[in-house]
């Protein structure tokens, strides 16, 4: 999909460490769909003067919840309750994570998923398989069943009653039978919930949009995506990474 | 194992971008250690005094060759027959990757694998399991059977006859069936070469030591590590991946 002469819409994009690091998956996806967005780095405060911008997506991903003022954090509840959309991605600094701290907030308490208020971090060796729990437009047609990628790690997050989980992140032991793999299987974690609050949507995806959590998922696909986002090194990633993330951004955002 | 007083060998270490970036990954882990390091970023020539001061390893990760002249690269190979060691880590900068451009030199000739004169990346969504092929110092008494990593990508190299290849990378196609996962066997790869060139040691690893290559080895083992070197941003990674790159730093070097 290449880049619109328009936009279709705009999205306030905070967190992923800097554009020139981390931040340069999730910007690149963006910039190559066409979709507008103002970008905060993790270590910034967001201001009041951006949060009134007219954006119709929020995406947090590795930002602390403190870097938003009790009022930023209520004014974004009545947003999304008003028909705007708010995206969680994962990592060390996203919903309690390592310094995240989004459990017990305005904005962590609108989420699909209930946040731990201990270390969520699940930085994880064995194979950590995605299945499709439901069918959903952001999901829908994508290789699942006979293409599943692997993540390296997620948040350990709690579905919500009501909301719909779409995706979650089977973990099998493995061992080495002779030449033969054995699996076993030993967990399962939400990997992807979404839900409705008031007019607007929420999700969140409980891996990461950038490695090292992201894990083989960055790859998925047989075609090669480059994108580059301004600020950024560029990327190049797999086609079926590119299409679901930016359904994923989309779908949030209201949009079809 | 806590940093020793008095270092144990003194490491030249070229690439992995920079200290702050992908480069404190090995950087966290020589210092864990207790192994003195000098460092180059991948942008940077490395000068013929710093070649010249007394190293016992030349690592060059994600390092292009052309950063070295031809006369660096003939004293690096006379250096190596001497009694230094030489390890390769993979990444789209390293063997012949994207840029990295190994092949056909005095150094990458010296490596334990045939370096292609293509891309040789191998950016994988599919699970990459590690298989222990031999008995070494390196890699034995590591739970290879019993709880093998995976890894993300890899260069697409081929082990020379006559040098030793410890592990492989075997790749699976992977697919659901209900929900039992199905492995069928793919291709299999080179992923740790060794060898002896004269009086010194020589290594290829195909994969990384940084994401997004490294994958779920990053965090292979229950206990974590956490360590910093002077000018990183400090890592935290698995007992069993910290374990083993140390071993393979220090066998290479000529250590026990």
């Amino acid at each position: 999909m290449p880049p619109e002469s328009t936009p279709r819409f705009e999205v306030l994009y905070c967190g992923d460490t800097t554009l020139d690091t981390a931040a340069g998956y999730l910007a690149g996806l963006l910039a190559h769909a066409g979709i507008k967005f103002q970008y905060v780095p993790s270590d910034r405060a967001v201001d009041e003067k951006l949060l009134a911008s007219p954006w119709s997506l929020l995406i947090l991903s590795d930002y602390p919840a403190p870097r938003l003022s009790k009022e930023l954090h209520a004014t974004v509840v009545s947003r999304v309750e008003k028909g705007a959309g708010l995206l969680m991605i994962g990592g060390w600094e996203s919903f309690h994570g390592l310094g995240g701290d989004w459990d017990g907030t305005p904005i962590g308490d609108l989420l699909p998923v209930t946040i731990s208020n201990t270390d969520d971090r699940w930085n994880c060796d064995r194979p950590l398989i995605v299945k499709q729990r439901a069918g959903h437009a952001i999901v829908d047609g994508l290789p699942w069943g006979t293409r599943p990628p692997l993540v390296g790690g997620l948040n350990r997050v709690q579905a919500k009653p009501g909301d719909k989980t779409l995706l979650t992140a089977e973990q099998f032991e493995l061992e080495w039978e002779a030449d033969a793999p054995k699996l076993t299987a030993s967990a399962s974690y939400p990997l992807l919930v979404v839900g409705q609050r008031g007019q607007g949507r929420v999700a969140a995806f409980a891996s990461d949009v950038a490695p090292h959590w992201v894990g083989p998922l960055v790859d998925w696909g047989d075609a090669r995506v480059s994108a580059k986002a301004p600020g950024t090194e560029g990327i190049e990633v797999g086609d079926l990474y590119t299409e679901f993330f930016t359904r994923l951004v989309s779908w949030t955002a209201g949009r079809p």
